[in-house]
């Protein structure tokens, strides 16, 4: 049931089983942040326990908290830790380096584990840096090509005998179709290539069953639906089938199988930890403890739910524009895309009256819906703001305009 | 001229240049740090910066910060603040990713650009990260193979012409001996091969010239003697010379000349932008902005003075031991190494009296000195420190055994 006025938002926020955790996140007064599927809002933790890992762990603890503070096993412990919002078990998640880079490795690895086919496939409106790495890895291959599905629909057409593995973001960047996991997963399989997921907008957005899906890998960042901080590390997932036979050629030190026997010669350790490189920063890895220890306590059903429900809320009260967002529930991540021939100056006018959401290009307003810190009346509020922007034309205002910004 | 009392190391410290520098860095109380070579120490501006950036630039300008704080410049703007400690100029330095990762960059691309050579070089004794990165780039390439000199004595012996580049620390990080880097990157030139060196031991240690020296490609880290904080993001220099034609693999979307256009095709930026890849942990970078504020102020040649003054004192001051570290000035870096078959409870037993050192397997006790936060006070009585804990014999107690640590 979708609520019809401001006072049903307000029931459903009380009864609201995830209310409890808006006070775990700081948030600028008066504003309604819909873009946490870019940026994810700062838990009210975080600066506590950044400041303790700079001031007590680098500033007093020095080297001996490579030990003293268990840094060594973080990229591990991390890993472990983020495992269950992916429906993945211990010793299949590690967390470091960034999504493209950690997509490079997988990708490699896929290409090894498949010789003789050397086609890996995308989908043209990817987020980019999905598409480019796919070049930077195929280029390494002799014969190796990236090819651009120009939709999904397409792909049964291109899932021949050359073709690797296939690279799919779960929830797209910009329209927040959510694509089905497990039948995508199992159509790949079935033509001898290996599925491997971009989770970044997806991961704690909705539930994820890497495993019950029969992923190869995945990847994914931890600063947009998890709150890990700008830029924090991302993590890597790989079936453990694939742990013995996988070989990524980012063989930094700490994927070594004794990285403090400094020896000579690359040994990769066994298991999820062969995806390691070198160590992620630790001040960044402090935003990621601090996020983790509130995710621990989250439902991801009901996370989920409340997606739904604040999603179809919006888009239920924004009727009458160009909705590009399914308004289908099992194809609709946790974001609404509207198409706007000015959209940027309606976004602009839109954070005026303190409504964050984000623009696009060429023509998509962009606004994501955050479980954990956003409520029913807040999703009524900016659905109010964007129709009296656009009922008042207050966005023609020439402050609006896209000269001299940066998109 | 070397201190010869404790005396004389106060009255070079009432001397001393760089003591002012002192201040500005956070210690543990009551001990002496001979570990900045490993882990720097924290500065003291670096708390409220990076309470900042999580409170403000994170926390209230979310998503605005990447244009309202400058973070989509970041990158580019430390790397322009790190050049002049590399010799190098504006545009030539970017601050990205990790030391293995940046090397696994510039190897490659440093194979692209000598096609029909596929040999790289590498010392046995490096720090083996960077070989395994040899390994995992060569891996990569039809014919391609990793080489290993067993000492930097044979390079010519090895500088033939399958040589594509050669891979060397300028300071060794166990035996702290120093290379002549003006004199093996032309003998490798000559050669016809591409010279990369690590610059982890060095930067912040003494002056760098990687211009004058003719360097094609450097990369090193931020958190040893430039105090970044753990881990933070590492730095990579390309030539001038090879930024048109330089091709990296690792092509993500902050190396694209339109990152902000989201569209598929993969299209370098012009100049060393194009060694990016994704955008680094903000609230790690918060550390290395903090330190680079003092880093401004530094005299390179004084710290290099007073580093070889107090490499000296120690060397002095512990005659008698086996000494692995160069006696010879030029062929020395910023820290000493000591041979010891008991060399790991020797450590412990110094750590316990807060003289903070190192071990690196089999036998080498690692001591190094950072001349903006160390005085020769501490040097001598650090060396006291050794000598006593070796006459005395406390080093053989149980609690200093090795069972149970991890090195």
């Amino acid at each position: 049931m979708i609520a019809r006025t401001r006072e049903e938002c307000a029931a459903l926020d009380a009864a609201d089983p995830l209310a409890g955790f808006r006070k775990e996140f700081v948030l600028p007064e008066g504003e309604i942040y819909l873009d946490g599927n870019s940026l994810g809002a700062l838990p009210a933790r975080t600066p506590e326990l950044v400041r303790r890992t700079v001031e007590q762990e680098w500033g007093q603890g020095l080297i001996r908290s490579w030990n003293a503070a268990g840094w060594t096993e973080l990229p591990y412990t991390l890993g472990d830790r983020i495992a269950p919002l992916l429906g993945a078990g211990p010793g299949e998640v590690v967390v470091c380096d960034s999504t493209s880079v950690n997509l490079f490795k997988v990708l490699t690895a896929a290409l090894r584990l498949r010789p003789g086919r050397r086609t890996v496939l995308g989908e043209r409106d990817s987020f980019p840096t999905d598409l480019y790495i796919a070049e930077g890895v195929t280029g390494l291959f002799e014969g190796g090509r990236s090819v651009l599905l120009p939709s999904v629909a397409d792909l049964d057409e291109y899932l021949d005998e050359s073709v690797a593995a296939v690279v799919l973001s779960q929830v797209d960047y910009r329209t927040g179709v959510l694509l089905d996991m497990a039948e995508i997963t199992a159509r790949v399989h079935r033509a001898g290539a290996l599925m491997i997921w971009d989770l970044c907008h997806s991961v704690g957005a909705l539930p994820i069953e890497l495993a019950a899906c029969d992923v190869d890998f995945a990847v994914g960042c931890t600063y947009k639906y998890l709150n890990g901080g700008p830029c924090a590390p991302a993590f890597l997932y790989a079936a453990p089938r694939h742990h013995a036979a996988a070989e990524q050629p980012l063989t930094g030190w700490f994927g070594h199988a004794e990285p403090f026997a400094f020896q000579p010669g690359y040994r990769p350790t066994e298991g999820i930890g062969r995806f390691l490189t070198s160590f992620p920063p630790l001040l960044a890895l402090a935003g990621l403890r601090a996020t983790l220890e509130i995710w621990e306590r989250v439902d991801l059903a009901a996370v989920r739910a409340k997606s739904l429900a604040m999603t179809g809320l919006f888009i239920q009260q924004t009727d009458g524009l160009e909705l590009v967002t399914p308004r289908q529930e099992a194809a609709r991540g946790s974001q609404v895309a509207i198409r706007h021939a000015d959209g940027f100056a309606v976004v602009q006018a839109l954070i005026e009256r303190g409504v964050i959401g984000d623009f696009r290009t060429p023509d998509l307003m962009r606004f994501g819906f955050t479980p954990l810190y956003l409520s029913y009346t807040e999703v009524w509020d900016a659905a109010r703001a964007l129709r009296e922007v656009l009922e008042s034309g207050e966005w023609r205002a020439e402050r609006f305009s896209r000269r001299g910004m940066v998109t």
